[in-house]
């Protein structure tokens, strides 16, 4: 019988960490994940999943080869193979790539969970054939991916991408990056939320989001009211689409990307973020761009897309070689 | 005696045509220029062009080898090979690179000047050594090149790098693009010379710009008043560089650039333009890019960059393959 290839993605979450074994071709073999513990030390950490991963191969070892280890991990840095004082976690600064060479001499890398999205769309997903595209994941903030040629965009220190945090508002919102105006404060779970909240308060409209305490509103009630033809939360949609439009025609103006990917909780609310987002971003594009720029879902929808798009990374790697 | 390899360089202008012939370190054996007589057709001046080019290059025949031509041009589309309505140009739509081949079968390129400029600097000026850089030109617009991982990029069809039409301001200044408040309505020559008049107009502030008429101040007399220390034309440098050092902190939050450097004739004001922007690019930027990114001028001010991009072009092809 034929050896197969499979490599282990990893992402590593505040709350749990998930891994499996995913093929060459994307098929997922198997998924597990452990809590993350984030208030112990690293070390701990992956003592434990790494126990836990290689136990969990020796089902496979007799069919499967094990070829590499790719993780996605918040605040993770590709060229330093580091975690950097990552929000949900109480790490400091991990070197994550020399703890693993303790539990495995196969080749590992790591990179910011935008980044592993952008690679398992390119490798599974929407992004398969397309060789310069964006995706934008719309979480908690906003995360992004940028591939170029073919190749992800890490910039000369690994912390390129940031298009969450480029400026669309001069004196905007306050962002949890210490400065304001920041796509993401806008265009996000969170900045839906605070966009509903603001019209809520601002005005007596109607809107069932009010028999919903406040401080409980989530961008799942604004995205269910929307879809009952809620007008106040379907004006949340329509600003918080304004601005990410906006934004993506200026995207557009530096990358000419051949499609934009939307992903993330916001982005499963469909037509009533995708349609709107497409209308802004072509009022603001620039001539030459217009009807030319697809802006498309993951192709990862129902799948394990965080373990997919970790195991991208290593699978990429190991064809550069 | 051994044969000298080199490439013909081209820029394409709406009144100058300039060509040279360029050898792999950047030495330019040569310079000449035609009259690029815009209002006639495209193919009688490309007739003329290489008449003159092939010409020139007999002096060279004994002892160097022609490798190939790489152009720079406005609105040329490296993928198609084509020149799209320039501005400048009565050409329509010309396809360039099947052109050329009635001239000379040696491989040939083309792109617009700004990019062309990009690949000038990674070949033989201040992007040497660097794989990932924007070059901004500050000339009539803002042109901007874009290189990552050692490649320029073009994005999916040939006009990635539109940084000057980007938009800074919304419902800001009216753009020859037909949209409103594009950076290059307020960081360019142009744009410093709209915001000095605006600065006239509104105030009695004294000024030795108010010596000249309204409609012959330049960018040129503006450089020359700031730095006899005139306030207003030190203002008009303060709020340009203000509005660029902004959305240079946005295409840091993309790209992660290791250095921006700035071309063309505004960024011919030194320290006039390169101190105000460097601040207000620091104050803008997302803490993990404060003080990595550097503000450079041009390796080639004192050559003919725009032949030396042009030749840089068709030497990075030519090594491609």
């Amino acid at each position: 019988m034929e050896i197969k290839k499979v490599v282990a993605g990893i992402d590593i979450g505040g709350t749990n960490t998930v891994f499996g074994f995913v093929e060459e071709n994307g098929n997922c073999l198997f998924e597990s994940s452990i809590p993350t513990l984030a208030e112990k030390p690293a070390d701990q950490f992956f003592e434990r999943l790494f126990k836990h991963l290689l136990e969990s191969f020796q089902n496979f070892a007799g069919t499967h080869e094990l070829l590499g280890i790719g993780m996605g991990a918040p605040n993770a840095n590709y060229y330093k193979g580091t975690v950097e004082n990552p929000p949900n976690l109480n790490w400091g600064i991990v070197d994550v790539k020399n703890i693993v060479k303790k539990y495995t001499p196969l080749p590992a890398a790591l990179t910011n969970d935008a980044n592993a999205a952008a690679l398992g769309e390119m490798l599974f997903g929407a992004g398969i054939g397309l060789k310069d595209f964006v995706v934008i994941t719309l979480g908690t903030g906003l995360g992004s991916g940028i591939i170029v040629n073919g190749e992800l965009v890490y910039g000369h220190d690994g912390f390129a991408g940031e298009i969450g945090h480029s400026i669309v508002q001069i004196n905007g919102r306050d962002c949890g990056c210490g400065r304001k105006g920041c796509l993401e404060t806008y265009a996000s779970a969170t900045g839906i939320r605070r966009t509903a909240i603001e019209l809520l308060n601002g005005s007596d409209q109607k809107s069932e989001l009010r028999n919903i305490p406040e401080e409980q509103i989530t961008s799942k009630h604004i995205g269910i009211a929307a879809a009952n033809g809620d007008k106040l939360a379907l004006e949340a949609f329509d600003f918080t689409a304004r601005i990410l439009g906006f934004e993506l025609a200026n995207t557009v103006a530096y990358l000419s990307p051949e499609a934009i990917i939307l992903f993330g909780g916001l982005a499963k609310a469909g037509d009533l973020i995708f349609v709107p987002v497409k209308k802004y971003m072509e009022e603001n594009l620039l001539n030459i761009f217009k009807n030319k720029v697809r802006i498309i879902p993951s192709g990862l929808l129902d799948k394990n897309t965080a373990v997919l798009g970790a195991a991208a990374l290593i699978w990429n790697e190991l064809k550069k070689h």
